[in-house]
């Protein structure tokens, strides 16, 4: 067994472990099971697409920003609000987080076809990143809201008005999930014409 | 002359047009001078980050979404106050736009080299996109903000709080632009190593 089939068999067997221990995102699962039923394909992380609250004094601070809430589905103004009113942070940011994932491709054809496939399917700044012993794709799109609900210890937001940010921002969720589904049709196909099942 | 090479010469030309016009952020300049005396690189369109209020009724309806201001320098709260009042628009977000650079290379190997370089200097979305004729890369990172100031004709924040939201914007773009300079210094080291000028 080569190193990359041997690297895609552990991959595989991590990721039935994280699926019976409920760790993966349920509505992501039949995108996961399409690409990795491709042989020369697997998967090495995903996210499904989120709502979150998090601490930071600014976005994208990593390993300072501490996620205090988070949700795989729409939320109500009330949940955010308790959230908000339950932490004494001083700097907290409403976000929604596109899906993302990563896709390890034997060959460099198989990584284009990958690529191809996900900016069909409105992933438009998808792109290859590794290029040593497999060929890593990170399939993502930049849809984002990042809008701050409290910095330096004040509200930003008074709650009445909670209700126009989060309907916005489950307009954006169902909209990414809606591509998510439009991206696992297109592999499902792919899986069809490989004739690997 | 390969059909690269008048691609690279094509592209360099309206960059000179561009800049002759006042169309180039002036911030960029010296990190596309380096890329592109480096043979066997070109950039083909780039922005180095800004401050931007727009309408449209969810961030990133592309085709949809209106700029209505944007600052490729920090702003002030009062600056975006008069942005606001002055738009009879419903739906209003303010954003902090991340650099972001397309270099075209020669071959793989150099695409790579763009690569491991931009992911270095802490661009670590970037990936390579175009698979054909020219290797593509996207030099980007994903830190972003994107708040409603107004929606459905409501304002969100009342002016007396629009400065937390500017002094994060404006911290966020002054981060944005660190990081430019680390990838031009990144750049500048690589072109004085290729022996190329």
């Amino acid at each position: 067994m080569t190193s990359w089939d041997s690297g895609r068999r552990r991959a595989l067997a991590q990721l039935e472990e994280h699926l019976a221990a409920g760790r993966v995102d349920e509505d992501i699962v039949p995108l996961l099971d399409a690409i990795n039923s491709i042989e020369g394909l697997y998967t090495t992380s995903s996210c499904s697409g989120r709502i979150q609250v998090a601490a930071s004094r600014l976005p994208g601070d990593k390993g300072v920003m501490r996620v205090i809430a988070k949700w795989h589905r729409a939320v109500t103004p009330m949940e955010v609000e308790a959230v908000l009113a339950a932490t004494p942070e001083p700097d907290v940011w409403f976000a929604v987080h596109q899906p993302i994932l990563h896709v390890a491709a034997k060959t460099l054809e198989l990584a284009r076809l990958v690529l191809v496939t996900a900016r069909n399917a409105g992933f438009k700044h998808s792109g290859i990143q590794g290029l040593g012993g497999r060929y890593m794709v990170e399939i993502m799109s930049m849809e984002k809201l990042e809008a701050p609900l409290r910095l330096r210890g004040i509200d930003l937001v008074e709650p009445p008005l909670l209700p126009y940010l989060v309907e916005a921002a489950d307009a954006m969720l169902e909209k990414a999930k809606e591509r998510l589904r439009r991206l696992e049709a297109a592999f499902t196909q792919l899986q069809a014409h490989s004739g690997e099942q």
